[in-house]
């Protein structure tokens, strides 16, 4: 249902989530997410064009968060890229109806509805935190007891 | 969030619904929909290849569906055009995730949760009903009453 893109950008946000004060050079993004460069490449634009994040060129360049990770929900991300939106009129454009939906588009504003509040109360730090469950976002067994070692110094 | 393929295929498919047993002139679902002809061409193609209506060629041809309205349900014709599918184990194939999602695939598989119930528990039988709203899907305010009519009579 969300596209291979908006899945694209979730896992590269959240790969920035745990290193919110470092820039991030592309190829390790790459290899973190595991997309195609070329492909995260176009993705890192745009959310970059969404001033989710900031970008540096050159030696030492690569991206960072441009908010804090709390600061940033998984809807804000979703929507750089491909934005939900509620109905809020009649898509066919019908007199009678207006902003009085038919059944139809009421079940699918429903969803939308749904979706939203779901992205919408969960922000980057939700997902990253490393608690509530075993597996952390992009992390091999490696990367996660490094992460709770870090998150148990701080 | 879903797809304009999606909307369109729901419009043809809730078209369809108010005349199961009629065979509908494609030029006339068009209308109805307000999808140009082209497109609604393809949508009908691809309803047809999952089973979900019947074609008829030439004169006196149309489509009509291919089971009564009430054992159709509105994620049958989702999936047929775009599928809405749960995530069972890790995207990035991480073997240390498996099964047990992270907290980003987690939310990711809510989502698809939630709208699979969503429409998985509406058929084209409840859209086109007429109870609960005063608007009918698709339908300008000379079809509502028609239809009404109809309901009254049948």
């Amino acid at each position: 249902m969300l596209s291979q893109t908006v899945e694209y950008a979730l896992r590269a946000m959240s790969s920035l989530a745990y290193r919110p004060s470092e820039l991030v050079p592309t190829p390790e993004l790459a290899e973190i997410t595991k997309v195609p460069s070329n492909y995260l490449a176009k993705v890192l634009q745009t959310l970059a064009a969404a001033d989710l994040i900031v970008g540096r060129r050159g030696v030492g360049g690569g991206y960072r968060l441009a908010r804090p990770p709390a600061e940033i929900n998984l809807l804000d991300v979703i929507n750089a890229v491909s934005p939900v939106e509620r109905i809020t009129t009649c898509p066919l454009g019908l007199e009678n109806h207006g902003a009085s939906l038919c059944p139809l588009h009421k079940r699918m504003d429903e969803a939308a509805r749904l979706v939203i509040e779901l992205f919408g109360s969960t922000s980057l730090a939700d997902i990253v935190s490393g608690e509530g469950t075993p597996q952390l976002p992009l992390c091999n067994e490696k990367m996660t007891q490094q992460i709770r070692i870090d998150l148990g110094k701080g």
